[in-house]
């Protein structure tokens, strides 16, 4: 099939123009087109303030087609979409400042430590042309103008954009609002460009095409480790910076079940069913206490059986779910708590798995993750919960669920040692963008040790180089002692 | 042969104690010992300047040892001490500042632009243990307790260091200084682990480690290559970062060439011979102007002629390198000009070899790093230049030698994309540990956009980790509000 249509979760119904699969030769064209002029930190934050303008006055037209084709609520896009604008922003904010450039000037010194030292300068300097593949999962705020796209842009990279074939309307409709935020700062539109098609082929063009200089993705192991081994075995590797989830362990200690039983069990449950259980974040593991389990699993069993969660994304999403679902509910030992299946388009049952650790431990499946309203609940003894964490992969996040009476701090070390996110007392679901968030943890959540939310996401995108001994006339400005740029200079 | 021993490059005969492969189970067991203990900024400044000191403290025996396994001069090596004590102690410095750490607290804001934000942290935290191989030719600064090691110890990582077989006896006295160092801070001695022998097989022992968290590397293309497969292949993949030379081109404009031809025929000399042309900053490529070559090059062959070199480091990279220039010496429209051979122990002939770019663009073996006294002259039209430049490969560092009557901009900006120190009238040797320095170019070069020298090179062994709504108490001292290291808190 060399071409495909918008499918309408809440029903199962195709819908809108029809969309073509990219062909080699035209990937080719779009990678060798782009663009990545070199901007003041001024004209660049202007670039990124005039595309999140333009989403911004694009948005009820993007959030409509976005319902359509993901059949997420409305609150729920607009609210992604206010979160894809101050993002964009928050972007905008630091590189007016110039800090991502992390300049660093060291004059020439003849009595330096070890031997006479010239002058030497360094900066960050964008990689050049960078793949962004598209999220299913975050229509907004992980696919076209999303967190990677964002970050290389600000970063000064050209971005070349593989659409998910998910939601391609959404994707055409915000990249004519960045197109628009683009020629609003006169600058050429190959800045950013798109590729179409849900041919696994045009995956393996664009990670391939020597132009390209690195890769961003957010989305399931297999197509992260797919990216790369294709990187790897380029003429040139290149970087893949992959976010490929995990199934983000909560510990609940028998303080906290005393507590805030009725409150932990709702709280658990409705963070893993959150966007109907297609959040990276979702916590996918929850370890009970034994000594305190059975009511708090009354709490869960009780809550759960009333709800039902909205259209999973799309067919696939939905058919890797129920097939997940019906083995693991064949395993032994093994208890399943369901929900309302709402019946309405690609519906799916919440089903949420209950066995005791030993069984978890011993079915690696349970361990897995499973996109959808699924959660497994493992019961251990307490005082095994340090061993657990150590036995547990890399995750994004880690969470402890106690109170003022617990120690938790060897625990929360060894989840530090695991996830790239402790969290005490909260929930995982819910990535806040901001300058101290790491959202990237241990193989296999991540591909590297870098974070795709929050203002260090920039640096994903760029290199350092040195100048030596380079007059003032041929330095970079950043570089330059006059600092036309004002950006901050740590010099020594 | 299970067994090995020191031989002195001046002479080319065994000398000292006999040196065993470590067996599998052993290289395991020193792993699996690796202690890595959460220090304060203070103590772990303290540790790395105990270390320095006791290296200082041991300089003449150290000199002494690594004399007679190099064949390196006296001055070169204490020299090389100098730097490596410089280094250990710049590390110590910063440290001691926690800047390294990288704080960020972002408080919690219910008025926060996308949503209610929590209280979140983020601080940097050590890999773990990881794995150092030593190069050879440096086997200070660059080996036991060289950058590599000495970054990975700031970073609060454990080291395990693959000791180079070039310099078995160096190793072990500065495995003992260091060793001083550790106890007279009062901490394990597991902090610093050494791994002896000359199979290969060790080094693929300790790479697919399951404890080894990344992987430092300063050496050939080859082994470079081999340890990022066998990282990429573990079960968990880990960062290699991989430091593996370059031709390092200097472009030498015409008007440099009329202003100051002998001096700088003198210069590429030098810095091509410097250390028997056993430097990764090498200049292997130099290009001239057609219009001014003839003139340079009588300058270079006359000047050639009457030098020699010391010993190679060792038979392999004598060997190595006689083979590549015998086969260099056959190719066609290749000139040789030839230096003087001392005969003395491991020696090899100071040979340079000219061609038109032509003949060396389409010489695959001209444009490859060659370890030892070589370089290739290649001429051009000095308005190809630009063109020459976008064609070559990553470099470690590229060099313009020009005069204020040129206009290098572009020339450096194409530079720039490939290398990761751009030069203006000096040369590529000498390698300053600064905060501006950027020791690590684009592939194949470096496998990694990070620096192996200069403070910055801390980060690679580094990851963030974000604490978030934990409270005071059981933050990591960085993270809490009363600051007790006093490290800087970027708070917002």
């Amino acid at each position: 099939m060399n071409t495909f249509k918008s499918v309408n979760p809440a029903t199962g119904e195709e819908f809108g123009p029809q969309f073509t699969n990219a062909t080699q030769a035209e990937v080719a064209k779009i990678i060798e087109a782009a663009k990545a002029p070199v901007l003041s930190p001024a004209d660049r934050a202007t670039l990124l303030s005039n595309i999140s303008a333009a989403i911004e006055s694009d948005r009820s037209a993007i959030v409509d087609i976005a319902m359509q084709e993901s059949g997420l609520p409305e609150a729920r896009l607009n609210g992604e979409l206010t979160r894809t604008v101050f993002q964009i922003n928050t972007f905008a904010k630091l590189v007016s400042t110039g800090t991502h450039l992390d300049v660093k000037i060291d004059s020439a010194d003849a009595n330096y430590g070890m031997g006479p030292r010239p002058d030497i300068r360094k900066q960050n300097q964008p990689l050049g042309t960078v793949a962004i593949f598209a999220a299913s999962n975050f229509p907004l705020a992980f696919s076209t103008a999303g967190g990677d796209s964002a970050s290389a842009l600000a970063a000064g990279c050209a971005v070349v954009l593989k659409a998910h074939p998910s939601h391609p309307g959404t994707t055409r409709a915000v990249f004519a609002s960045i197109q628009k935020g683009i020629a609003a700062s006169g600058l050429p539109k190959e800045i950013f460009t798109l590729v179409e098609g849900n041919d696994p082929q045009i995956t393996h063009w664009v990670a391939t095409h020597p132009k390209i200089t690195a890769i961003g993705f957010t989305g399931s192991g297999p197509v992260g480790k797919i990216l790369m081994d294709l990187a790897a075995k380029r003429e040139v590797p290149i970087p893949v910076f992959a976010e490929m989830g995990s199934i983000n362990p909560v510990f609940v200690t028998s303080s906290a079940i005393i507590e805030r039983s009725e409150v932990l069990a709702k709280g658990v449950v409705d963070s893993a069913l959150l966007g109907s259980g297609q959040f990276c974040t979702k916590p996918g593991l929850i370890i009970l206490p034994s000594s305190h389990a059975d009511s708090f699993l009354a709490e869960v069993e009780k809550y759960l059986a009333a709800l039902s969660v909205g259209p999973l994304l799309n067919k696939g999403i939905a058919d890797r779910y129920s097939a997940a679902i019906t083995e693991l509910a064949k395993k032994n030992s093994v208890k399943v708590f369901t929900g309302i299946n709402s019946g309405k388009g690609i519906s799916v049952t919440p089903t949420f798995f209950i066995a005791d650790w030993k069984t978890v431990s011993s079915t690696p499946e349970l361990l897995e993750e499973h996109f959808g309203p699924t959660s497994v609940l493992a019961i251990a003894d307490e005082t095994d919960f340090e061993a657990i964490a150590r036995s547990l992969e890399g995750q994004l996040t880690a969470t402890i669920q106690g109170t003022d009476s617990d120690s938790p701090k060897e625990l929360l070390s060894i989840l530090a040692q695991r996830a790239g996110r402790v969290i005490w007392n909260g929930f995982p679901t819910g990535v806040s963008v901001t300058a101290a968030m790491q959202h990237g943890g241990q193989w296999p959540s991540s591909s590297s040790h870098t974070t795709s939310v929050g203002t260090d996401a920039i640096y994903r995108f760029m290199r350092p180089v040195s100048y030596q001994g380079v007059s003032q006339s041929n330095l970079p400005p950043a570089l330059q002692d006059s600092n036309p740029w004002k950006v901050p200079q740590q010099i020594s």
